[in-house]
């Protein structure tokens, strides 16, 4: 059956072994309150709650889903209760504002109980998800008056946000959306009218309020994506004594029939000239929306770290009280009539791909949260300079490359049950179905791939990706452990390629843009290699260090952290050469074919 | 929405240009009177009756699933009637035994009918496909008595077979099982007594008489695998009249709840001293469903194939449709607000990686298909025995390979449709939960690689591959074309590569039969992706010859498959390298770490 704690030794590896966060917070001002010991207390209390809350009802949620009647959206047993208790124990506002009511905890931080939200509970964790992102812009973009009357409602839980920008004959493309906003009388809101499509949390039974944070156009708008405005439109009005009052008209209009997820309501929304404010400047919406879809990108990528962990934990599970056939050596059990299945090479090749992912993902995604901190914290221009190209380079890598090594390692996971795996009681399959969709929503791989070689790299001509090589250089020169010097050869060697290609790319690409598009996707996933492979040195070393030092306290773990680096290093890291060679094959092939030659001829 | 028409074109392509179909026919008395003519025919109405009975049923089937009441499984509306349809068209006895009523039609010409199968309505397809199997495995092991009662009705679809193997406690592992036989006093027939599950096909309500092939123990069964006998066991007695009478003790307990293929009956069965017939020796049992195995292993990788072309074939309607952004290189369709979504490189890879997977598995399956049917018609020993070497060494890369590629097909056209592709409504989601199966089932993808570097590699020396390799040689020696020397040379280096791995493999599993299981998966995919290269090899040199004997008749064709083999070549051969420094990497990094550590450890 579904098996899950959420790794607390591992996020302490990572948080104080690899990125010394005690050190960093103490140094930067606006972290310098958090603890080493609150910040385990933080990872405790997290690690309880959600499994005590939400994990209990992740199959239930799936089995029974959202219901819709008559505009009206009720989420599955239990939900509403859970939030609640998430809200009271101030779950909704950890790295919130304080000025605002927020926590103001680091973002090295809530990842980690980001982790813990969507391993426990995927579609559950959406809704806060969103409202964390939803916040987020408004402390950006909002005025001062909005900001007091939203965000501690929603550092609270008591009223949650959306995000809604698709519409029916868009998503990629929002310079076609159709919703307009017309300006009311009163001279200070406007009217918004239009429809919606795939918004998560858009309407459900869990809050009073619902934060609409929504993109359309005003009347006098240029074409195409400079023409967008953003409109925060509540659920309920707001009156001046900052209480939701009467209904606003917005309107859901039905769910939509999913793969997975299906605890999370995903919503048809109509506004019917409905009442709305505008946030930030006219026709800068989408740029204001950048603010909350960054933070949306790194949060769906923990989405897929999240998942790996539970399906590998669960699978583990599996692993060790199935018995069937004997390890190759002879018996492992010889008392029982046959060996557990984890005796066999094959299974714990597989446990160990889908480890080495996790691993790895959850350091990347510690170190995408480093560079966050820094940007808001840190007191050196420089240094928040260097840290918000990173953050750039590195956050499409995380929504894609996290994604898809998520939903490999559930379909790995689910393939160490074998027939179990596919029968629903066992939870192995919700995992596959819900991890899917993090590799499409919130702008496709794909997409987040042209954002890496368009807007990151060949708009700057490469100028994040040397801050990234400087910075893997950097550590290949300082770094020193004879131990570990498989890997240090290992990511020499990477990120020597990871130039190369960069400039081959760079050259190649110059008047020729579907260069770019041929090369993206598998372009990200070099970049996610390296950068991985780049931390497990940095894991690596801390883990020899903390075998050097602390005799056998914590040996069994350093050494389980070696073995699996070692496995991403000899197992997973060699598809580099097949990516560089798939790169180099360029668009010419790929264009060539008439169009009609795709479709099926009969 | 979903889309298919059976890929005719392509059939004719693979059956006559290049594995020369008519001319092997007509060269072997079994099947010389299978002429073009009626091969075409077959082709064109095994279309038209699978898109016609079994397309519109597969999303309602999936939606509704299968029902149990009280011990009665019904399948979804219109299975009943389709199967009817199909079963008075002939369909069910297609490849069967000319004397028990059987059409005889060779290999290489049913599996392009079972690929229309499980393209059109995979949950469905399983029915016929247990069917064949079952009265394969009677063909081959049953009296002439059991025969002339059950071949005739199993190939007119009046009665439908069905496998049980599979125990709570086991299916990988068969030496477990509980199922006991005890000889009845009338020393003729058994009394069979346990419980199987995961029985597809095992209770429904399509035909009046299902006959189940059971694995049991006898009293005196050895120990293991070696005390294994099988029994024919009908769902209702058959008389001397030959007629199904009065129910035998054989009830369903249940259906399971999977990920999908809903439309298909997955049962929990019991047999309560149920009586049933021995079929061939006591306790070689195993070595006769073997027979069935084999026959269900390459049908199974046929539905990887089939899901992945209709999966293609949908995507690539939703690609033509479709608006969003505009080309590379500006509009494409200036007059429409975006341009349709197959402009952008990115879509137009994951198109070519679809359809390079489904049309190397296409001509895997025929290449498969045509060693059997040399098995069993071709008048030379030599020949059959080379026939032979090849279907034992291929039936699990088929079974593995095709099924592993046919999930990452129906991925990869899922991602096509961004978040439509994640709506039930458009089909794509389904054809993923369908495929999933497909890696699971008869036999994981894991026991199929072991089976192949076992049984197939190691025990006898790596000889088979050696034939394979032999003929890869020979056809590099005297295949010709100038055109065409980059696949040449591709080939050669892969062919090269798949020696030396083999080579190194078995030296080094010599006295380590762990090295075989850590080795097993990335051999299996190499071996798929040699043998695939050199399939498009032999389609490459047909393609151009075609292109250049034929003038514009087939031109579009020709050079799609060439521009489509190339994609493969330069895409996603390179794969390779990896597979062989993964195999390198050895067991020892696999079995080091204690299972503890394998656990999580919070």
């Amino acid at each position: 059956m579904a098996s899950y704690q959420a790794p607390l030794r591992d996020m302490r590896f990572v948080l104080n072994d690899v990125f010394r966060a005690g050190e960093e917070w103490v140094a930067m001002p606006g972290t310098a309150e958090v603890t080493p010991d609150l910040a385990d207390a933080i990872l405790e209390e997290g690690a309880r709650v959600t499994w005590a809350e939400l994990f209990p009802l992740n199959q239930s949620g799936d089995a029974e889903g959202c219901h819709f009647d008559a505009g009206r959206v009720t989420t599955p047993k239990g939900f509403k209760e859970a939030q609640r208790t998430l809200a009271e124990g101030g779950w909704f506002g950890l790295g919130g504002n304080p000025e605002y009511g927020g926590q103001g905890m680091p973002k090295l931080l809530t990842v980690a109980f980001e982790e813990m939200l969507y391993a426990t509970n995927t579609s559950f964790a959406l809704y806060p998800a969103l409202n964390t992102g939803a916040a987020l812009l408004l402390d950006h973009h909002a005025t001062d008056a909005i900001k007091r009357t939203y965000l501690p409602r929603m550092y609270a839980g008591e009223w949650l946000g959306s995000m809604c920008l698709t519409e029916p004959h868009c998503g990629t493309d929002l310079g076609l959306i159709k919703t307009r906003a017309v300006p009311n009388v009163d001279g200070d809101t406007y009217a918004i009218t239009g429809s919606k499509i795939w918004i998560t949390g858009g309407e459900h039974d869990m809050v009073d309020n619902i934060v609409h944070l929504v993109l359309a156009k005003l009347p006098d708008a240029p074409e195409g994506t400079r023409g967008i405005s953003l409109f925060l439109v509540p659920k309920r009005k707001v009156g001046a004594d900052g209480e939701a009052g009467e209904p606003n008209s917005v309107v859901c209009g039905g769910l939509e029939h999913k793969m997975g997820i299906k605890g999370s309501a995903t919503c048809v929304m109509h506004f019917e000239a409905a009442e709305g404010m505008l946030i930030g400047e006219p026709h800068q919406g989408l740029a204001a929306m950048f603010t909350m879809m960054n933070y949306e990108r790194l949060s769906i990528g923990i989405q897929g770290l999240g998942l790996g962990e539970v399906a590998y934990q669960s699978a583990m599970d599996f692993a060790r009280e199935r018995l069937q056939s004997r390890a190759p050596n002879g018996p492992a059990a010889p008392d029982r009539p046959a060996d557990p299945i984890l005796v066999h090479p094959d299974v714990r090749r597989m446990a160990l791909n889908v480890r080495a992912w996790n691993e790895g993902g959850r350091a990347f995604a510690a170190f995408v949260a480093q560079q966050l901190d820094r940007v808001k914290f840190h007191p050196e221009e420089g240094v928040r300079d260097e840290a918000q190209a990173l953050v750039a380079l590195l956050t499409p890598v995380a929504k894609a490359f996290l994604t898809d090594r998520g939903f490999d390692a559930t379909v790995e996971a689910q393939q160490v049950y074998g027939g179990n795996g596919y029968c629903v009681e066992w939870g192995a399959e919700q995992y596959v179905r819900d991890a899917r969709i993090a590799m499409i929503y919130e702008g496709t791989n794909g997409i987040q791939a042209m954002d890496l070689v368009g807007r990151k790299l060949f708009r700057n001509r490469g100028a994040y990706v040397t801050c990234l090589l400087a910075l893997i250089r950097g550590d290949l020169e300082t770094l020193d452990k004879q131990e570990v010097s498989d890997f240090k050869q290992a990511v020499q060697q990477e990120a020597e390629r990871l130039g190369r290609v960069t400039d081959e790319l760079l050259e190649r690409a110059d008047g020729r843009p579907e260069e770019l598009g041929a090369a993206a996707v598998d372009y990200l996933n070099l970049t996610g290699h390296v950068v991985y492979a780049w931390l497990w040195l940095k894991m690596a070393i801390a883990a020899q260090a903390g075998l050097d030092g602390q005799g056998t306290a914590g040996e069994r773990f350093y050494r389980s952290k070696l073995a699996v680096g070692r496995h991403f290093i000899n197992r997973m890291l060699p598809r580099t050469e097949a990516l560089e060679r798939q790169i180099r094959a360029g668009a010419k092939p790929l264009m060539t074919m008439d169009d009609e030659d795709f479709m099926f001829t009969g």
